[in-house]
């Protein structure tokens, strides 16, 4: 747990979109810089499935965060000049609660008891931090993936709250070919017997659930493109392989796999991925909008808007960047939309940081 | 079983590439039309990974094929003009000997004792059947998906055993986007208790492994766009769903994948999916040109090509269908290279009939 973090505390009972409702429930953050007397530097960032709130070093926590080269003093989202807030979701196992979080009406695991949970209730909860830090409207509210589904639904849900938005590799609905990936990751964690209907615990975990779920998700997080570079077909050498295993790991593109699941697999709750996960699937901003996308983001109360994707990402597609800009557009903000050739694919905002933080800083230059 | 399935006894012992040998061993496979009295109208086609050799109905076997409209007479690859042989892959489990088999020195199912198995081995098989058949040389060999890795072996091994070749939607080597892909497929399977190192049997067999390996098989073969349109958004009808699971299928695209992994699970053997899904990682015809995938492809000797390769294929991309086009262009033969839009990614050879159904018919008129 990072010195960093911080809590805040939910209004009580918190009430969820699908009809659930949280009793003592809360967020853990981080932030960087300082709020001016004004109040009106703040920016929150929202982030993907899987992040904590660390987003970057900070003077509690020097320990880089998710974002360690985009975020701090002269970097580009600049903590010399703004107050950042990162949050971490709701339904996390990073500090703020979620179904791995103790019910104070049973002091037992949430578990599969959790309430049923939306990206809207992400987003609804980052608002309320906003609000609980006494700051009246945001300089600009930053989505990534997940965060950028949930900071759509903040927008939707509290209108005049945002001044500019940055949207970064994300989706205003859930596509097929995403949801399908989604229900499969799932699928693998509740298949493996460990997981046991969500009662599991240190000892029968769904190690091997969560190994096929993470490595999913990296597969499709990155791009072919990139791996012909970086991997080819470059064996591993003969002491590193298990040569008892006939199907055993050979190639280092499948090694690159398994050191990303080994990394993941117990540092994230599985009934948490599956939460948040399906919460993924859920989104869709038609229903803001009698069933169309462009009618619901037209609702979007913001001036102005930054929009980028990337040309190699399978997971949230270009096309559904340049939709979110065209809706925003018509929804009146003045929009920069950038469609980057980062060969990275969906995870380009996590490591192609020159091209990402150029953008970023140029378009908060100008607010 | 199909009554149109014939069956070859390979040479005995039939050596494979990587050091075993198999004793007894047989190709299934069916024929449609007539071989000429110069026995210079042959065709055989090598297949992907699942299919049997029941490519199309026949006067033995009504039941449509999985290359029902684009196999017979009249149709593109018409029967009243050549003698067409459809082969099931060495290792497969629809007639040819594979680890499914039962091993004649033991009187036991092979299961992992199966010698390791190679594209190259498929290809050799086939080349087998083919002078098995008192075929000195074919009019064409057309190879789809892994049949087309097969096919490129046979044509590496075996110099002027054919006049013309047709390649659809595969690859010259095993990318590592594929390979992840694959060898996730196969650690699905493996990490399912009831594969227990491939013994299991009816009542214990890998039904979770295999659903998992066979919707990542789907999701892959075809494209996210061709989704959008088809499922979009749809969910099943509520007296569909089975409420009781808070994680169970809600749109219609888990639908559809359920749908395809239930018809697979049991009708394809589990071992036999993991050799062959290995062999085609192993696959790299650069092994034949001192590394290089284009000096191997200068070394194969036919003298009319068709390669064809579909945009919308995340698992053998069109630069890969660019690779075989320019190397077999370099090796002398005339090629056509027909890069279509097909929607469906790479399942289009098995739905595209249209386009893809032109392209070989225009091909082969031409020969």
């Amino acid at each position: 747990m990072s010195d960093a973090r911080r809590y805040f505390d939910l209004p009580s009972p918190f009430a969820m979109k699908r009809g659930g409702a949280l009793t003592g429930a809360r967020l853990a953050y981080e932030t960087w810089g300082t709020l001016s007397a004004a109040r009106d530097n703040a920016i929150f960032i929202l982030t993907g499935l899987s992040p904590s709130a660390h987003g970057a070093s900070n003077a509690d926590d020097a320990t880089p965060g998710w974002w360690e080269d985009m975020l701090g003093p002269g970097k580009p989202i600049d903590t010399n000049r703004w107050f950042v807030v990162c949050v971490n979701s709701l339904g996390s196992c990073k500090g703020s609660t979620g179904p791995a979080s103790i019910d104070p009406a049973t002091d037992k695991v949430y578990k599969l008891t959790f309430p049923e949970l939306t990206l809207e209730d992400v987003g609804n909860s980052a608002f309320e931090l906003m609000r609980g830090l006494r700051i009246g409207k945001l300089a600009c509210l930053i989505g990534n993936s997940m965060g950028g589904m949930s900071a759509l639904g903040w927008l939707l849900h509290h209108p005049g709250s945002v001044r500019a938005h940055i949207s970064i590799s994300t989706a205003p609905q859930a596509q097929p070919f995403a949801i399908a990936i989604r229900s499969l990751q799932r699928e693998a964690i509740r298949l493996d017997p460990d997981w046991n209907d969500g009662n599991y615990d240190d000892t029968h975990y769904p190690e091997a659930g969560m190994s096929i779920a993470r490595k999913l998700g990296v597969i499709t997080y990155r791009s072919a493109m990139e791996w012909v570079g970086r991997f080819a077909r470059i064996r591993l050498d003969s002491e590193t392989r298990t040569d008892e295993d006939p199907f055993g790991v050979e190639f280092q593109v499948e090694s690159y796999l398994a050191g990303h699941a080994r990394r993941f697999v117990r540092s994230f709750d599985p009934n948490c991925y599956l939460y948040l996960s399906r919460a993924s699937d859920w989104f869709d901003v038609a229903e803001y909008g009698s069933g169309h996308v462009a009618a619901a983001l037209k609702r979007i109360d913001v001036e102005r808007a930054l929009v980028i994707g990337v040309s190699t990402d399978i997971l949230f597609p270009l096309s559904q960047q340049q939709e979110i800009a065209d809706g925003l557009t018509t929804a009146g903000a003045r929009v920069d939309f950038v469609a980057l050739d980062s060969p990275q694919g969906h995870d380009a905002f996590l490591v192609d940081i020159p091209r990402f933080g150029a953008a970023i800083a140029r378009f908060l230059a100008t607010l």
